[in-house]
């Protein structure tokens, strides 16, 4: 086994001494119970890591000086932001923690029209602070030295606005709805043609609406469907990341 | 939406009177409270489903008369056997749960040697006939006429005495190890044969060790890596079926 692995988001250049986050440094004397000149490593959330040895450990206060550069679990070429309707209960942790392991680079929590949190409550719970954590320990336990940012939820429309590919996630007989906008074409992920960046858009438990679909589609979103059976909302991106990286040769 | 669905394993036909099995019989008078005369859909988890009436429902007891059929979801292509470790804790309701929403056939427990719980215990605790239950449930839930069989569970060895092609995922330098004989090739996905049917076989939280990979390499099993990043034990098998799914045009 290697040695643990801390996050440090400071830690820029060998020789120097980088302290810790305050939960990083607790982890490492309370829980893992290391002391100065033990060997970790240390990754800096943008993909960087080295070879450490803990200078100073005392409870909260733990430093580290970084030896030789070391490679981390490689990364995957596409560039994935996951742009996923707030799911109910806790179910966004585990799809955070999924799409970490999976390689997204980016998690963009949407409000949709069948989310049942809203923005306020998301804020009041200071729920994505708690996200921005459950990446930081699922990079740590995949070998990831990237963290994927977590970012403040939007509202649906705002999800759009981005240059990347776009894909929306809905149910195969999504275009012959009437809100989508006659002959609006729905495809298999095999006809998503291969991209260096992109957007998955994946809706709530409720799925998305008539004219949500629509509204992407305007927008020039791509409508893709995983097929005939139901998936449930929080295994969807997973399932679609998962296939999307086997056709794409991203595995 | 359509009417609720149940499942009758003794449903063969139109038109005859079917008793539902004591725990479809509760959800539909308890639950979901219908009466003689509601409509429902009833399938027999081997593909079949039917479009039927209550005829009586009185607790625990529940008919049907079933008239014209109706298709279920579709089912995928191919014939996949999950033979997976046995994991910890509840691990495995999920993963049977996610299996058959993903399409898989048939589940066979495996102990393996780094399995951390034993036959007796899955005897005694009847395992098995509690992941059966979550295997109809999912069916259920995902719109499959399918229950896939869930086995009973077996030693390593034996899960290698089928004849499909078989898959064993492993860490991706396993080919390189010691126990896996000089020279054992280690795959990527997409070096996978298309086939009609196989058998994936997913290690437990610790990895299978190197006597096994070496023991399925020596029985023909093919050794498949995901890549670089280390994934959770329990969604391996997600992960692994998607984006073989994936590549066979199977979605």
């Amino acid at each position: 086994m290697s040695e643990p692995r801390f996050f440090a988001p400071d830690a820029t250049a060998t020789g120097s001494i980088v302290a810790l986050p305050e939960s990083e440094a607790t982890h490492l004397t309370r829980v893992l119970r290391l002391k100065a000149r033990d060997a970790v490593r240390v990754f800096n959330g943008r993909g960087e890591q080295w070879r450490a040895e803990v200078v100073e450990a005392t409870g909260q206060r733990v430093t580290t000086r970084l030896a030789e550069t070391v490679e981390a679990a490689p990364e995957i070429r596409t560039r994935i932001t996951l742009a996923i309707a707030v799911l109910k209960g806790d179910k966004m942790d585990d799809v955070v923690r999924d799409a970490v392991m999976l390689g997204v680079t980016r998690i963009q929590p949407v409000i949709a029209e069948r989310t049942e949190v809203t923005a306020v409550a998301i804020a009041r719970g200071d729920r994505v602070a708690r996200w921005q954590r459950i990446a930081i320990a699922s990079a740590k336990q995949c070998g990831r030295a990237v963290v994927p940012e977590v970012c403040a939820p939007v509202m649906l429309p705002s999800a759009f606005a981005t240059d990347a590919a776009q894909l929306m996630l809905v149910e195969p007989n999504a275009g012959g709805h009437p809100g989508a906008g006659a002959g609006t074409r729905v495809r298999g992920l095999r006809d998503v043609p291969v991209t260096s960046a992109v957007t998955l858009l994946v809706g709530p438990e409720g799925g998305w609406s008539a004219v949500e679909v629509q509204a992407a589609a305007a927008s020039g979103v791509m409508l893709v469907t995983l097929g005939g059976q139901t998936l449930r909302a929080d295994a969807a991106p997973m399932v679609a990341v998962s296939a999307l990286r086997a056709l794409w040769n991203d595995f």
